[in-house]
This record gives structure tokens, sequence and C-alpha cells, in this order.
């Protein structure tokens, strides 16, 4: 597959998409949507790919839906494609890193809230948008904002749409991480890579089901859960290599299995 | 109406309810509370109000419960009017700004919680005071501390029922800025104000709803309210004056509608 | 009873739980469990005991399954007893503090989401190891980390097991205070004290159980317990005591009815 709207590059087992419209803050179109799910994919199913991180080419991550988009829908009504949910990201058995590099807002913001973490530099900058454009809190941000950062200050950036910086972000707990400009996509691709290497796959998959689904689970739901996944887990090739390479005293080899 | 234990003022657009027992660090009376359901509910009422900011006269927000109250009820049991639940705020279209000027204790913190933000002083303190009274958790805040500040900061507050600053509040997430005492007011009415001009009515009154409804919806239930909102938004006044007054590079003005 | 692998110690109404395998950094065995049980039990039993204190002998406060334990179970799948779960500690009246003095890894981590409130000195560190060993979320802990910390922070310290220090752990809301390590105990233990001498023993008991509850509850539910409950705290005697001791100026003596 080639792309028009994004960069797509594996190395060191960490597929990077990188949004790539650089002279609009990489604003989204249906091309960028398309080629983005495409991407997704092709990264989930490559064995070789371990971690999925998704950036911004030049000094934008993503500045919402293109002008375009909402001219179009300000014409027409609701008579246009409109980008589709994005919790496919979450139901991924890989997990996705948002590295936040500039101006994440509206629905470049709500991309970054299906990630599994984000990290921003301290160039990055956040705002929901909606409510300065008459519209309301899209693609089930207002379920995910409050789950982050409680309601209050879900509130706060969703009814206000004022634009914040990395280091409110951190405070609030919307970022997990907030790393120099300079260093920035280099220190999120060391966490990456340590994602890839040092911890198990199956681990992983297995964890980011768990987190998901205890959302809207009772505490017994959940434990009833944890008891049937440590079970299982005890039987797989990973505990055995979690074990032995504790004992033998040297970097795990995990399979996945 | 004309009110005796609080103070009611608009001004662009903002409507201020300050409680009003300066002497009594602004205690909670059974008259008190009639008067500002009836304040609240003028606030609601009239369109010139788009924002609602609740306050303290001198330097208390709320010390709780008039002790006259307590007594009464220490006397009698349970054969006194107690006040109703809180929560009415929160299905208000309007958004509810709690200015907490200083000490918010028992009651007067119940009632910070059931505004939409929370704006500290550095003057301001806390407690929820409970514990030391022998009694519980009122009013539904063993909900909603957890939800803010997660549970283990809930329990913290509740168990010892000690007093905390400002900044400890910020720190737990309990409020959502802290400002200087000097200008407090001043910084509060003009987060306010951007509120009642800066941004659609007619999607804070969406999002108010989305993001407490959310709270015990799944994320599947919370979607599909947000795609349905979305294609009504689509079809509003407000959603047309947003692109508009963006594209015109103008103030916003929104109707609401 | 008498234990080999913790001490039990009551003083002023605190009972202090030191888990007992220095040179192990308190590993987690089944000896060590069965003997947690039996001390916790004794702790809940005792008219004397107000609050319950966990830490760890040494520089330790628990590294996690002991590797024998691990062992066997890499030797033989689960046909090893494993540790039950945790929750008992949050089903108790009594409140539950975790004094984590030192590593707090694997299920180390997992016993300290289980009390109530965690402090930690500044030497205390942190690590969730699983992912380590090919292992996933136990315990429940997939479903407490996101309601203490917001399932993102959670995510990053489940995937990853890295290991993160006391100021991270506050950062995120893990932890609720920290203390500097040569007073560390001394701090923490002022504040059972107060928890034992200055809050109503019958308030905490229904605080916890109404926190705990309202984490899968909605707001109408909880607000109909809480209902219920003052009107029961109206009628105790720790509700007298607690206006008494108030309006009397002296400390209070709460006795738990």
């Amino acid at each position: 597959m080639s792309y028009s709207a994004l960069l797509y590059h594996v190395e060191e087992r960490v597929a990077k998409i990188t949004l790539h419209r650089p002279e609009k803050l990489n604003a989204w179109t249906t091309a960028m949507d398309a080629e983005f799910r495409a991407a997704v994919a092709a990264a989930a199913a490559d064995a070789e790919v371990r971690v999925i991180v998704v950036t911004g080419a030049g000094r934008g991550f993503c500045a919402g839906a293109d002008m375009s988009l909402l001219e179009s829908l300000a014409a027409s009504g609701a008579a246009v494609d409109l980008p589709r949910q994005f919790q496919f990201l979450q139901a991924l058995e890989k997990p996705v890193i948002a590295a936040i590099n500039g101006p994440a807002v509206g629905l470049g913001l709500i991309l970054t809230l299906h990630c599994d973490l984000r990290f921003a530099s301290q160039e990055a900058r956040f705002g929901t948008a909606f409510a300065k454009r008459g519209l309301i809190a899209e693609y089930g941000m207002a379920w995910m904002l409050p789950r982050l950062i409680g309601h209050a200050n879900a509130l706060d950036i969703l009814l206000s749409a004022r634009i914040f910086d990395a280091g409110e972000a951190l405070r609030m707990g919307l970022v997990n991480q907030v790393f120099p400009a300079p260093t920035f996509l280099f220190d999120v691709m060391a966490y990456a890579r340590q994602l890839a290497t040092e911890v198990s796959p199956r681990s992983i998959a297995v964890m980011k089901r768990q987190v998901y689904q205890g959302l809207t689970q009772t505490f017994d739901e959940a434990a009833a859960v944890a008891e049937q996944e440590m079970l299982l887990s005890l039987q797989s090739e990973d505990f055995k290599e979690g074990v032995a390479h504790f004992l033998g005293k040297r970097p795990p080899s995990f399979t996945g299995r």
C-alpha cells in the first residue's frame, strides 16, 4: 500500500505512523482517515511489529477535521462521509502510543484519547474546539475524558474549548509524560522499544483487554477474569521465558505465545 | 424575589450568587437553602444569563450546616427539615462555577461538588467534617468524590475529616484551578465571561448532559448518544455560526439554537 | 497466635503488621499469606484496635511473590496454592493504611492497592512486574488501577512493568502522600492515631462501605444509601458525642455505636 497523507515506517519492531499534511498541521481528511485505518491494519497484521506509534509531521500533531470537511458539513448537513469511531485502536492486541509533537485539537485530540498512552512534547498544545463550532463532545470523548482526567477537568476543557499546554495536560492526567522538544521522538521511541523487547506481547494483549473491559465491570467480574487469565498465562511459553530469563539473568526473548 | 441570606446579581450574562451570612462564614440554614434554589431557578429561567457563579461573602465560602441545624437534629433526631439533594445543579443546561473564596466545609464542600467547575482562591480551605460529628458521607458525595479525585483521595478526606488547602485540592483534582487571592473573583469572572460569549450555549447544554450521563454508561452507549447529538448539532444555528465566525475571523454571536 | 513471617504490634489503638522477611525484601510466601490473614483477623476482632497499618521490615515493603512460588508454578502449572484475593481488606470496617517504606512490586503492589490509603516513603519504589514474567494483571488490579490513577496511567505501569519512584506515584494519584524517609513511620503513625482518636469509628465503617459500593452504583443509588445512612447516624451515640464535644470544645470520646 502506498500512502499520500501519512508516512509508514517499521524499525526495531515499532511501526511509526506519521500524519503528513504538515502545511495544514495534519488536519484530518477522509483520505487520511482511510489511510490511517489501512496503516494500523498493516501494523496489526505484521508479526514483526509489536508497538504502534502515531505522530505528526512538522510542527503540529493534528489540528482536527480539515476545514473543507466542516464547510461541506455546514453546507450539506449530514450528507458527508464522517470519520468513523476510533475505538478499533483499543481493540488491537498491540499497544498504541500517541506521540503528541504539537497541537492536538478537536478530532486530533480525540484520536489521541483512543491511543493507550499519550506522550507530549513540551511544545504540544491541546483543545477540544467543538463548543466554539456549535458542536458537541464527539466520538465518545464525553465518556473517555472523565475516566482519564475526572469529570471536572473534562467539563473545563469541553465547555470552554480553551487551548492548554503540555504541563497542564500532565497535571490533569491527560498525558502520561512530557518530554523536552529536542529529544521528544527519541524519548518516545526508547519507551516504545522497551515495550517491544522487554515485556511479553501476550501479557500486553491480555492486559489491554483487562483494563478496557474493567472500566464497565464490577470488581468481582474483573477478579474472575483475572483468575482465569492467570491460569491460562501459567501455561504459556511467555511465562516460562519470563521466569527463565530472570533466573538466567539474561534479556528475555518473548514469542507472544 | 428579594433575598436575605444571599446576594443575586447579573452582569455581562453571568449570574453571581453570593452566600451572605459573612459573620457565620455563610453557614447553611433552611432559609439559605430555599433562597439558593430560588436564585438558581431565576438564573436558569433568565434568557440573558448563560453562566452561574456561586461564591461566599467575606472570608468564607460556606462553613457547612449552621450549628443551629445540627443542634436541632441532635435534639430531635430526624424531625427537622434537611436540605434536599443538590444534583439539580447538574441537571441545569447552564454551567455552574463554584468560586471558592475561603473555607468550604461539610455541606459547603458538597455544594461545590455539584457545581460543574471549582476554582479556588489560594486562601480556600477544605474539609468534609462529617466523621468528626459521627455523621456519614452525605448527599451522594461518596459517589462524586471517587469520580473526581479517585477513591483513595476520597477515603483520605472522608475518613480523616482533616482540613486541607488549595494546593492539595489542586493536586488531588478536587478543584480545576487555583488563583491568587487578590485577583480571585476577577479571574473567575473572566473565565465565566469567556463561557458566556465565546462558546455555544447549545454545545454547553449538550456536553454537560453527555458528561454526567456518561459516568454510568458503557462506551458504546455514550458513542451512540454522541453520534445522534452530532447529527442534531449539524442542523443547528450555532453550528452555522460556529463555522461562519471562524471563516469570517470575527467574534461569534451564538444564540443557543 | 505466634508469627514467623511478620510482626504484629498494637499501640495507641493502632495495629501495626510488619511483613518480616527482610533478607528477601519481604517477598510473599504461602506462609506469609496465611499469617497476614490471621493478623488482620486479629486486628479486626480486637475492640481496642481502630486502625491497621501494614509495612515492611528492613529496606523493602514487599518484592512480590517469592521466587520459590514462581518456580513451583513454572514447573507444575497451576498445581500450587495461590494466594487468594485481597478484597477482604476493603470489606473490613476498620481503615487499612499501607505504609510503603521501600520497593512494592508485583503482589506487593497489589496488596497496597487493596488498602484504603497508601503513604510512601521517599525511598519507596513501585512496579507491576507481571508483563516481564509473561503474566497478566492479577487479582483485580486491572479494575482497581484505572479507578485510582486513570486507565492511561494504569496501562503505562501494567504494559511497561517499569519501576517508578514515590514522586511519580504521587503525581499519578497512586499514593496519598509522600513523607521523608527519616520520619516516615512516625508520620504515618501520627495520621493513624488521628484516625483512631479524632473521628467516629462508626462514621469510618459506614463511609468505607459507601465509597467502595459507590464505585459500581449510579448516583441515585448512592444518594438513596446516603439518605438512609444519614437518618441512622442521627440516632447514633457517635453523632451525639460529635456535637457535644464540638460545643464543649473538648476532645471527642467516640464509642463507635
